[in-house]
C-alpha cells in the first residue's frame, strides 16, 4: 500500500511543511529510510541520523533545519509513529471462516466473523464472541468466554472457567489459567490444594509470549483493562493487577499481590506473595520488592529502595574493597593514636 | 454438588459444634463466602474476617467466640481445606477415550481408561498406563513410558525416551527432556555435545507450566517422587531432585546440580552446577547460590548467607551512603588528631 | 550400533594403546561405564573414578597408569567425546515425508528429503528447504523462509515473515516473532506500536526450549551465525545477537541492545536496552549489565564489574554487619581520644 503525504498528515491531524503530494510505502528509522519512507526525530541524540537520511518525509515536533524533505509536525512524534506503522504492518493472517480440521464441541457458541485455524481445540460449552481469532495449536478449555475482537496466537493454553475480554491479544506459548502452586506439607509429604478459581483478563490486555498466569485457589486472577505484559511472565494465584499497568520480561509476581493503576514494571523483578502496590509505582529492572508500596513511589534494587538511593548505593557496591580498605587503615591510626601519652 | 457439614466433617475426621445437617455447596474465602459456603480460619491475622464472614460453616483448629455459626475442629484447618476443596473443584475435563483425530503410532502400547484428546501426537513404542489424561497438543516422543493416572496439560512436548511415572501432573506448555546446553569450543565455534541420557520424573509428581527439564548428557536427569515444581522453572542436564522437593517460580537449577529431599526453594533462585544442596535446606527467593549446602540450612541472598544474617545486610545495603558518610567524617576527624602534638 | 575402538579413533584421528579390537556399544561417564562403553578422562579431578572405572576404553589426551584397558589419545577429549557421542545418541525421530495430517498452505513451496509431521501448520507463501523436519506442534507463519537440514522441534511458534538458516535448532515451546514490546503512554492509556520488522536466524543457531525471540518494530532482529542459546531466554526487539556467542537459560537481553562474537552470558544475566557488548566478552551468571562493555572484558555482579572486583564485592556484602560494627567502634574511641586534652 501506498499512501500520500497528505493522507498520513490527516490520520494524525498534522500540519505539513513541503510538499504533500509525495508517495510514501513505508514507514522505517532515520538510518534505514529508503525515499519512499517516511520516518520520525524524537530524540535529540539522533541529529546526526536526521542529516543524513534519505526518507522523503518526516515526523518532526518542531520545524527543524537540519532536514531538507517534507516535514510533518505532530505534538507526539511517537504517537504518530505508532499511529502509521499499522498502516504498513503486514496483514494480520486470518483465516477465513472455521477450520474443518480444528476440534469444536458441538456445544461451542461462536460469534460472527470469528477465524478458527486448523489444530485450535474448542471445548464444552465455550462462548467465542465476534471476530475473534484463533490460531493454530490454540486450546480453549470448557466453559472459557472470550470477547469481541480478540486474537489469540499459536499454541497458547486457556483452561476451563477462564473469562477472556474484548480485544485481547495473547501472545504465542502463554498458558493461562494453570493451577495456582499450592500445597500443605502433610508428614514431610505436598498434599495439593485443588486451585478451583479462574483468571479473568479484562478488555485490552495484551500478554506477551510464553507467560503464565495461574487460575486463583479461590475467587480469581484478575488481570484489569488495559494491562500489558512482556514475554515470560509468571502471574501467580489470586494476583490482581491494576488498569493499564505494564510488566517488562522475566517479571515474577507471587501470590495475593495486589498491583495498582499505571504502574510500571521494569523486566526481571521480584514482588513478593501478599505485596500491596499502589498506584502509578515504578519499579526499576531487577528489583526485588518485599514490601507494600505508596502511590507514586519509584523504587529500584534489591530490597527496593527510593531510585536514587538505589543509583548511589549501586556505585557504592564495587567500592567495597576500598572501603574495607580505608576502615583498616584508619583503624591502625586509631590504635596509633591510643598509644600516645594522655 | 451439595454435602452436609457432617459429611465433610466425616471426610476430615472432624468434630463438629453446632448444626451438622446444613447444606454446603462451596468453600470460600471468609471475606468471599456466602451463606452456602465453608470457610475456614487458619491465621490469626484473619480474625476480624471471621467476625464479618457468611459463610455457614468454618474449619478452626480450637472452637472460638468469634464466630456465631457451625464450626468444624480440625488438628490442621489447612490441610482440611485441602481435602474439602477437591470435593468442590470443577470436574476434570475428559475426553472419552481415544480420540480419533489424535496421531498416534502403530506400535504405541495404550492402558485402559486413557483419554487421548484430538490433536495429540503419540511417537512410536510408547508406553502409556491406565487412566491417563493427554490434552490436546501434547507430543509424547518415541519409547517414552508414561505410568497409571497422570495427566498431561495441553501443548505439553516429551521428547524421546523419557520415563514419566505415576499420579505425575505437567501443567501446559512444559518441555521435558530438550537437550541439555552442552558444547566444546574448537577454534572459536560451538561444537554439540549430543544429549544421549533422558528425563526420568517419579510418581505423585507435579510440574508447572512452561517449565523447562532437560535430559541428561549421559544417563539421567532425576525428579524424583513428590516433587512439585511451580511455573517457568528450569532444570538443567543431569540435576537430581530429591523427593517431596519444593521449587518456585522462575528458579533455574545448572547442570549436575543435586538437590535433597523435602528442600524448599523460593522462587527467582539460582543454583550453580555442581552444587550439591542437602535434605530439608530452605532457599529464600532471589537467592543465589554459588556453593553446596549442608542439611537443614536456612540460607537467603546472593550469594546464599545464613537467613538472619541476610536480614541484617540487606537493610545494610540501603545504609551504605549514610556508612561511607560516616567513614569519611571519622577519616577527618583523625587526621586532625594526628595533627596534635605528641 | 557397535563399534571398534579402531573405528572410533579413526573418526577422531587418534592414536590408539591396547586392544584396537574391542567392540563398544555406548560412552558414558567414568562412574557409570559398563564393559561395553567407551569412557573419557578430561579433569585430573576425576582420577578415582578413573581407577575404578568398567569401562574397556577411555579417551585421554596423555597415557595414564591409573588406567588398564586400552586408551585412546587425543589432543582434546571433551571434543572427541562429543563427536564420538553422535555416534550412539538415538536415531533423530524422523516422519517419512509430509503427513496428510499437517495442514500445510497449497502456495507453500517445500524442498526435497522434508519431514512434515501430523499436526503442523504451514502457512502462505511459506519457502522450506531441502532435509527439513518440522515436528508436531510446529506453526510456520505466512512467508516463514527456513533452510536445509534444519530441525524444529514440537509447539515451537515462528511468526509470519521471519528468515530461519540452514542447520538451525529450534527446541519445543519456542516462540520467534511475536510482537516487540513496544507501546506510547497516551493520557495513561499505553498505545500499541506495531511491530513490521521480523527475526532472521543465521546457518547454525541453536535456540533452546521455551525461548522468547521478538519480531523488530523495524527491520530485523538478528541472530547471527553459531549462537546457541540454552532455556527460557528473552531476546528482545532489534537485539543483535553476534557469530558463535552462547547464551546461558532464563537470560533477557532488553531492545536494540547489541551483543559481538563470541561473548559467553551466563545464566539469569539481565541486559539493558541499546547496551553494546563487544566481542569475546564473558558475564557471569546472575550480572546486570546497565552499561556497555569493551572487547575481551570479564565482568560479573549487579552492576556488572570487574569479575575479581566482584569476587571481593560479593565475600564483602556478607560482612557488612561486620564493618557496621567496627566502624561503630572506632567512631567511640576517635570521641574519646577528641576528649584527650590538646
Amino acid at each position: 500500500m501506498e499512501y500520500t503525504v497528505k493522507q498520513i498528515a490527516d490520520l494524525v491531524g498534522a500540519k505539513v511543511i513541503g510538499d504533500e503530494q509525495i508517495l510514501i510505502s513505508g514507514i522505517n528509522s532515520l538510518d534505514e529510510a529508503s525515499p519512499e519512507e517516511i520516518s520520525f526525530f524524537a530524540d535529540r541524540r539522533y541529529a546526526e541520523s536526521l542529516k543524513k537520511t534519505k526518507a522523503s518525509a518526516i515526523l518532526v515536533s518542531a520545524a527543524t533545519d537540519l532536514y531538507k524533505g517534507t516535514q510533518v509536525l505532530v505534538t507526539n512524534p511517537a504517537l504518530a509513529y505508532a499511529r502509521i506503522a499499522a498502516l504498513f504492518s503486514s496483514p494480520a493472517p486470518t483465516h477465513s471462516g472455521i477450520s474443518q480440521r480444528a476440534a469444536i464441541h458441538k456445544s461451542a457458541v461462536i460469534g460472527k466473523g470469528v477465524s478458527i485455524f486448523p489444530l485450535v481445540y474448542v471445548g464444552e460449552k465455550v462462548v467465542i464472541g465476534d471476530n475473534v481469532i484463533l490460531f493454530p495449536g490454540v486450546f480453549v478449555g470448557d466453559r472459557v468466554r472470550i470477547g469481541n475482537h480478540t486474537v489469540i496466537y499459536p499454541n497458547v493454553t486457556i483452561m476451563q472457567d477462564c473469562l477472556i475480554g474484548n480485544e485481547v491479544i495473547i501472545h504465542a506459548g502463554s498458558v493461562i489459567g494453570s493451577d495456582g502452586f499450592g500445597f500443605v506439607r502433610d508428614e514431610g509429604v505436598n498434599v495439593k490444594i485443588p486451585q478451583i478459581g479462574m483468571v479473568q483478563i479484562d478488555d485490552r490486555v495484551e500478554i506477551g509470549a510464553n507467560n503464565c498466569i495461574d487460575r486463583a485457589a479461590l475467587g480469581k486472577t484478575w488481570i484489569k483493562s488495559g494491562v500489558k505484559t512482556d514475554n515470560l511472565v509468571q502471574i501467580a494465584h489470586n494476583v490482581v493487577i491494576g488498569e493499564d499497568t505494564v510488566i517488562v520480561a522475566q517479571t515474577g509476581i507471587a501470590g495475593s499481590a495486589a498491583v495498582g493503576r499505571q504502574v510500571v514494571i521494569g523486566g526481571q523483578v521480584g514482588i513478593s506473595d501478599h505485596v500491596k502496590i499502589a498506584d502509578r509505582v515504578m519499579i526499576g529492572s531487577r528489583s526485588g520488592v518485599p514490601k507494600s508500596l505508596s502511590a507514586g513511589e519509584v523504587v529500584s534494587g534489591t530490597p527496593a529502595m527510593p531510585h536514587r538511593l538505589w543509583l548511589k548505593t549501586r556505585g557504592l557496591i564495587t567500592r567495597l574493597p576500598d572501603l574495607v580498605e580505608k576502615l583498616r587503615s584508619l583503624e591502625k591510626k586509631v590504635e596509633e593514636l591510643e598509644k600516645r601519652p594522655k
